[in-house]
């Protein structure tokens, strides 16, 4: 069935994180840095979920900067910090994403993004990016105050949006996002951003994409 | 109040994974693969338990290689995987924690390992360590299905044990089992093994110390 809603991840599906990725490698003067980093704020934004609180994820990813500092031998001031991370609010689509968007837009889809994201930082995100008005709503967890993949981050899009699950697409360039929607019954692409793959112990996602261009002809071949 | 039960986590927390870090170090060829793999498993352990999953832990640790693999462009084979995998069973212990687990044996502590790993991986790792004959008590996420930090995997080990959350002390090298003790009201322990840090978000463990040695004089210079 093809999908009338199509929900997109943010932070590495649609907008490029290089300059954090930048900002991070400078900072701490290694080039693992940046990887570290995003994955112990994915791990810790999972683990505050698990024991049922909730923090903003800028503030999740302030922790984790301190930690990847820690980690890395490197003392940093509290104005770099605030420096770097605020790199996160100013990044731009991938190359393809915004013409994709236009045309998935104008074929009917009706486009949505979903972010572990606090608001605040989404609006200045979909701002910054040109995106902005490419979008038919943005949701972040912090209306639920559980991360993704909690079935209740999904569920609350959902509901808001008055769709079922199956007439839903998730699109992401994470295998835990995936798995989330996954267990929700919505139907998923996964896009393969440099260094992303697929769960193999998880149900195959049915779109598998280099990039959104893929993801439009794919979704459109059938049309 | 000085805890009656010690809980220790027991990859990295108590053995040595360094033999995992050369193997897959070697079979992928890039040194940081192996914390690719370890963050890789952990964090879709994380995603089973919350997408109401659940696979042994082993299964994980074998996807986890696979899409560390694909994320390093390496081709493995399937017998090179198990033989990589394999080698979690046959771990040593960090060289002060045999004779520290003793010391607090004979002050009267009643110690206790728990792990996310399957029980039959817990059963060869403590034969193959020299360690069995120093517990009192061995669990396993597996008879509760949920991965720690859920709190159902620390609740299973109080209840088994007859004891309160306030009486007992999880011991551990990572932020979120740490996270998942101080939600049920646990005493914890922070072990800062290479590379691991305290969540700065999170409570501060009453302990944190550099080693085993560490952990039994602060448990004991008031006992």
């Amino acid at each position: 069935m093809t999908p009338q809603l199509l929900i997109f991840d943010v932070n590495e599906t649609l907008l490029d994180l290089s300059p954090m990725k930048e900002g991070i490698t400078k900072l701490l003067g290694n080039p693992n840095a940046y990887e570290d980093w995003f994955s112990i704020l994915i791990q810790m934004a999972m683990v505050e979920t698990l024991t049922d609180k909730y923090s903003d994820f800028g503030e999740i990813g302030a922790a984790a900067l301190t930690m990847t500092s820690q980690k890395h031998s490197k003392s940093i001031s509290e104005e770099d910090l605030k420096l770097t991370l605020h790199l996160i609010k100013e990044l731009k689509p991938h190359p393809e994403v915004k013409e994709a968007l236009e045309k998935l837009k104008s074929k009917g889809f009706r486009l949505v993004a979903l972010t572990n994201g606090g608001r605040e930082t989404l609006e200045q995100q979909m701002n910054y990016s040109g995106l902005e008005s490419l979008f038919d709503g943005f949701y972040s967890v912090e209306s639920v105050r559980k991360f993704k993949p909690h079935p209740d981050a999904y569920h609350h899009v959902l509901k808001k949006e008055k769709t079922s699950p199956e007439e839903s697409m998730l699109v992401a360039a994470h295998a835990w996002d995936i798995a989330g929607a996954q267990q929700l019954g919505m139907q998923t692409a996964f896009i393969k951003r440099p260094g992303k793959f697929p769960y193999p112990k998880g149900k195959k996602p049915p779109l598998i994409c280099k990039d959104f261009t893929e993801l439009y002809m794919k979704l459109t071949v059938d049309a």
